[in-house]
């Protein structure tokens, strides 16, 4: 059985299915048809399925060529019939793992895409899981789903392995395929599929030795940027305080030759990973009666930035003896960093709810987010960069490229700087 | 005045004055030394001062040929004398700024230095102090010493400035004239000559423009490691409760490309600076109305460590049917990093503490460190090392190059591995 899926890896005719077609999923599934092997994208969105089969590029880190070629030549096809992952064999899931209200791991993505798996995958399959989450994920809650669903047994009859995605959105050097690649599967021989599957795609791995270290490998990762993200904002708000330039502090400290990596502060920390992962562990350290107190205070520091940062848009309005309440504020740049389209857990939505409900008159001017809902779900329409004259405070709280500073310095007539985005030095919002 | 001290500088006739000849003082009074220019050494110790005019190096980071060469052409000169300050063009200050029993700063070296240099002090002297502290003390708390002492004025009688010494015992790639240096002055005429000077004995100089940036760039490159180390115990600890090796997940954590710096657990946090200059920071914040909770918690998770850590040496010997109390334990390792002789503040040291308390008759080998006290007041000298065969454990603290590690598995009963020193992977302490 192992020796078949090997032969076809090694012949370019082994199926893979990668479930779920967003951020992780597409980039990789482009990556492996790329190389010729056949790839099925499952996708519970028919709208995504359809874009895709019509060549149509929804994720930035691919181009539009490279996902028009491998539909046109069907190396890639999409589908909404999960049914079809009989037809795979690997089952690639590239799912999100996002918190629930309650900040508590929402586990119904791996759950169901495991059902899926599960209901119709024929022995002989290799499965692997790249969405994060906590370690002991891939043996203790997804291993039972599958034998249950399947009426199969691992190690006997299919392989399981968790691999995490390391996609970076916007990096420019690194793509799907030259990022290094941890990987850990549960036995040895899904070990040799794998690492052989991934292989075709995939330039350099990094196998370790079980899942579970695949798992907190991820999770350290993040939680190193949580952490440190973190401390420099609070590092940022105490050196406002005391009348230091804190990205003048970060660059000299960067003149350290070792030991010393710079973060930088900003409005809160966005996206999908690093506000999220790390509660993952903090969840499953409970389990294990251990509290994670570094995690825990970075994310009340982070909890509390929104906060933070619409005091500080309060008092640069009250120098201009204005109030929040009736001020039209303008917010310039809602992706959750610079130079993508992505609003997801974006710090500017939750600024912006904040300043709504104390009322100010928000609207907002991002070159590549058109439209954003925030969390309490007030609707925008990015408005044009001419906006900004009209604003009795424009805040910056994404550092496009594309936007015109130095026009944003001419003609607004108060800035809210919470990126350094004018790098005037004297310009930071945290010493207001 | 500041043409005349700039052409000293120039003419190398300037003298200098390093007031405390330690782990900085002594390196910087002989990297100056080497380039010709005139140095007195200023020391409470009459032991310290009668070694160094001895040419009797005490100091691992400057070599004994460096130190007798410049002690033989009097370049340096070594002295108790504080009188003779009043023969200096510039006073450079290198004193410990520890913490107090409760964790408070303890400025009276600062002080006392101040005191000394404003007494004897004539006019036109550059004054420079190196020694890590909280943002704000080189205006708020040295200034007005210095003026009041001396009855000179800034700025028009002398100049002062903050340039933190960024000293790494050990380092075999940076030393003092090396190692790029931040400096912060109080006007422009001290910066001026402040860089004019230190460039005669440092490659490279980083100005910032304040002393406050610059005593905060120091202290934010120390709670950067503190944070950082807290965060990987706190991780190691809950990963040897999940069966995870966390030395393997870091080293797989290290194959991303990007945003990710290395850490290591170990038995706590040792040293002069890292486990102490960040509570200089929170001290300080308090008068601004501010908590950094990042540090604290970082803080917390380190006053843990010499407890968890004893416990699990007491979990190892419960696998072997021994109570602590009555059992031998011997400590490989009392420095505070590999392969130095400095056990200021070492983990090792609390943790024998806390066996000796409980009743474990403790030793200790350590090549580098033939005697060492306690923070209880614990006197003891390193025994050879063959009595690791004698023990009921071996705890290694320290991972000394020339610790014969191999042998150590071979002879010793039980080992607990606090910093992975056998790299078997499953070795690791934090799993018991």
């Amino acid at each position: 059985m192992k020796n078949a899926i090997l032969k076809k890896i090694e012949e370019n005719t082994v199926v893979v299915g990668v479930i779920g077609l967003g951020y992780v999923g597409l980039p990789l599934a482009v990556t492996f048809a790329r190389q010729g092997l056949n790839v099925l994208g499952f996708e519970k969105s028919q709208e995504k399925a359809d874009k895709v089969n019509r060549g149509e590029n929804y994720i930035g880190d691919i181009t539009d060529e490279d996902l028009r070629s491998v539909v046109e030549t069907k190396t890639l096809l999409a589908t909404t019939d999960f049914s079809r992952i009989k037809e795979c064999d690997a089952a690639i899931i590239c799912v999100p793992t996002p918190l629930d209200k309650f900040k508590k791991p929402d586990m119904r993505f791996i759950e169901a895409s495991c059902r899926d798996i599960g209901r119709f995958m024929t022995k002989g399959t290799f499965v692997s899981l790249e969405s994060t989450t906590y370690p002991t994920t891939t043996e203790d809650f997804m291993l039972p789903i599958l034998e249950e669903e399947s009426g199969l047994s691992h190690g006997k009859d299919f392989w399981l392995a968790f691999s995490p995605e390391r996609v970076d959105p916007g990096n420019e050097d690194y793509k799907t395929d030259n990022t290094p690649k941890v990987f850990g599967a549960l036995d040895e021989d899904g070990k040799e599929v794998g690492l052989a599957l991934y292989r075709k795609a995939i330039k350099h791995l990094y196998p370790v030795s079980s899942p579970r270290v695949a798992e907190m490998v991820k999770i350290l990762e993040n939680t190193y940027r949580l952490v440190n993200i973190s401390l420099v904002n609070e590092l940022a708000l105490l050196s406002g305080k005391m009348d230091i330039d804190i990205w003048e502090v970060i660059d000299a400290a960067k003149s350290k030759p070792y030991g010393f990596q710079a973060f930088y502060p900003g409005p809160g920390i966005g996206g999908h990973c690093i506000p999220l992962d790390p509660f993952y562990l903090e969840h499953i350290a409970k389990k294990y009666d251990f509290d994670l107190t570094m995690i825990h205070t970075a994310g009340h520091i982070d909890t509390l930035m929104a906060h933070r940062m619409t005091i500080k848009i309060t008092s640069a309005l009250n120098q201009h003896k204005k109030a929040l309440n009736g001020s039209k504020i303008l917010f310039l740049g809602v992706a959750y960093k610079p130079n993508i389209d992505d609003a997801r857990e974006s710090p500017a939505l939750k600024i912006m709810d904040e300043v709504v409900k104390k009322g100010g008159v928000v609207s907002y001017h991002d070159p590549f987010v058109a439209q954003a809902k925030t969390p309490d779900g007030n609707d925008f329409e990015s408005v044009s960069f001419e906006h900004i004259k009209e604003a009795d405070a424009v805040v910056v709280t994404t550092k496009h490229k594309n936007v015109d500073m130095i026009k944003v310095i001419q003609e607004s007539k108060l800035i809210v700087d919470l990126c350094n985005s004018v790098e005037t030095g004297t310009s930071s919002a945290f010493k207001l």
